[in-house]
């Protein structure tokens, strides 16, 4: 029978699995929010340079606006969530009512690190992949979906020893593989997904905070002071540090250099604009904490220093905080009220 | 005769030592330039704190809207420069027209460090004196100000050695002291008074660029997360650890502890908004260079190690240059187009 997916919080990337799995011939439930009465009414809609397509319509098999709501077209065999990672959004409770305890293979194609433990806490029965995706896309208004020119998902078990360990682990994480794969997904196996994660956090943890700071896309920080590159260089540095002292021998320091010099490559074009920057252009609350947050509390609990990426820290859940906490209208500054 | 005195640039700070002037005798021309029209018609309006006074008419004797302009009204005894310390500006070519070589008194009443070499590059024959302000004043409406309860003027002479070494310097620097002293200034001479400046850095090189890059006041940043306190104390203590290779042992590690205190005591009201702040809510420029980028130039000339600074040294250039080179109603992170 065909897998039974739910998609939890369709947007840009979202709307591209979506896409993808449809393709696989999956069963798919969208659980939309803001943009839920554009796709109910005309799914979305999508431009791909990847696949060098335009106007590409996109219908979910389903479209809700919750998961309980999700939940009369159950039992799923897979629940991908791609929405923010937000302490407070507390997604794990979110979903609960769409989950088959034992069942359902929760995956989660978010940023940032230390974002499985609550799944863990909530599910412990279920399978739970946890993936690292390099997907530029972009909702340029709801349902209507721009994507660039790359598309790679790694994904592994959580933890990582949960594959060998257990059957209904091995079989759900072989196949997500296989249904994604089929689907025309770029899609990798990796054993130890931890280590990509701050893999991908090393150029995360510093260009977003960084540009969501400055109201800057990349290049434009670089130009801004002779200092900057060796600012974002050490503030990767402090990544890798951190890693190196989690076991992830795989992260060396060598791979900041790579990192800067697609930075570098960029100029003297427009740069790019990290998700926090457009968080923070559009008002929007940013994923502090699993990007920054977390590796200070790490670096932290393992006695390591990481100076720079503390201060981005304070800074940045403070810039997030001035905009959570703003009434409308009112200077970002006004924020005193809410003591 | 009386001192007649050319104030450069009057906003908030200006406005008070405007209506201190006049009281001590002295005929005042003010260079007004946002606030030109009003304050020619209406002169300045002030409400004080301090003085516990409300709504005193200040009439300077002349008001121009250059230094151009003002050197009819010359010669000066006095050349009181209160504009933002920019680079860009280039006040010391901008006041030219108005210095009488080897006689006007240069004062600088201006934050940060390193200021002062523009002025004596330019005028190598005049008395320089610069000084540290500490007077809470806000220019609410072209001419309408509002002043709080401090007014602490430190000054003395660049460098510090002219008051011992030239008679010219000394007569000078007397005469300031003494009128604004007649004025009812809270004028105080420092015979180092880079010292007083460099103590001041202390606050003025944290607070400043973390308010202005978190939209937050001091409060608010002090309130996000736990590691706050410790973020504001090292960059504080970085300050302290340039002073002191500079051989100003007279700042030290233990004073960090009283200027955090300060904000502690401030929660749990509303906080202050530090000028950068207050600049890039307004859209303006602020001043890194003379705040920031001075003391991290010199860190690095000294061989001392200062990441937190440095950092928010690159962060705040680059939010400065995004204000500056955004088109008006265009996202802040429009700003590729300069490139």
């Amino acid at each position: 029978m065909a897998p039974n997916v739910l998609l939890h919080g369709v947007g840009a990337i979202g709307a591209i699995y979506l896409h993808l799995l449809l393709k696989a011939g999956c069963r798919v439930t969208a659980v939309c929010r803001s943009n839920y009465d554009a796709v109910k009414a005309n799914g979305f809609t999508i431009d791909s340079v990847l696949y060098n397509t335009k106007d590409v319509h996109v219908k979910a098999t389903d479209v809700v606006r919750s998961p309980s709501e999700a939940a009369a077209h159950g039992p799923f065999d897979f629940l991908v969530v791609t929405t923010k990672a937000l302490p407070d959004a507390k997604t794990a409770a979110a979903i609960a009512p769409a989950v088959t305890d034992g069942k359902t293979c929760i995956v989660l194609i978010q940023n940032g690190v230390g974002i499985e433990d609550e799944y863990v806490a909530r599910f412990p029965g279920n399978p739970l992949l946890s993936c690292a995706v390099y997907l530029p896309s972009t909702q340029i208004s709801p349902g209507r979906i721009q994507m660039g020119n790359q598309e790679l998902l790694e994904f592994g078990t959580f933890p990582d020893t949960a594959y060998d360990d257990s059957a209904a682990v091995k079989a759900a994480a072989d196949s997500w593989l296989e249904i994604t794969k089929k689907g025309g997904s770029n899609c990798v196996f990796q054993p130890n997904i931890q280590v990509q994660r701050w893999k991908k956090l090393m150029l995360n943890a510093s260009w977003n905070p960084i540009c969501a700071l400055t109201l800057s896309r990349d290049v434009a920080f670089y130009l801004a002071t002779d200092v900057a590159e060796h600012v974002v260089l050490e503030v990767m540095l402090e990544i890798v540090h951190v890693a190196q002292a989690l076991g992830f021998s795989e992260i060396t320091p060598e791979m900041t250099e790579k990192q800067i010099g697609n930075a570098r490559k960029r100029i003297p074009g427009p740069g790019i604009e990290p998700s926090m920057l457009v968080d923070v252009l559009n008002g929007r609350r940013m994923e502090v904490e699993a990007i920054v947050g977390h590796p200070v509390r790490e670096a932290k609990r393992l006695g390591v220093s990481v100076p720079r990426l503390e201060t981005l820290y304070a800074l940045a859940k403070a810039l997030d905080d001035a905009i959570a906490f703003r009434k409308p209208g009112q200077s970002l500054s006004g924020d005193y009220k809410r003591v």
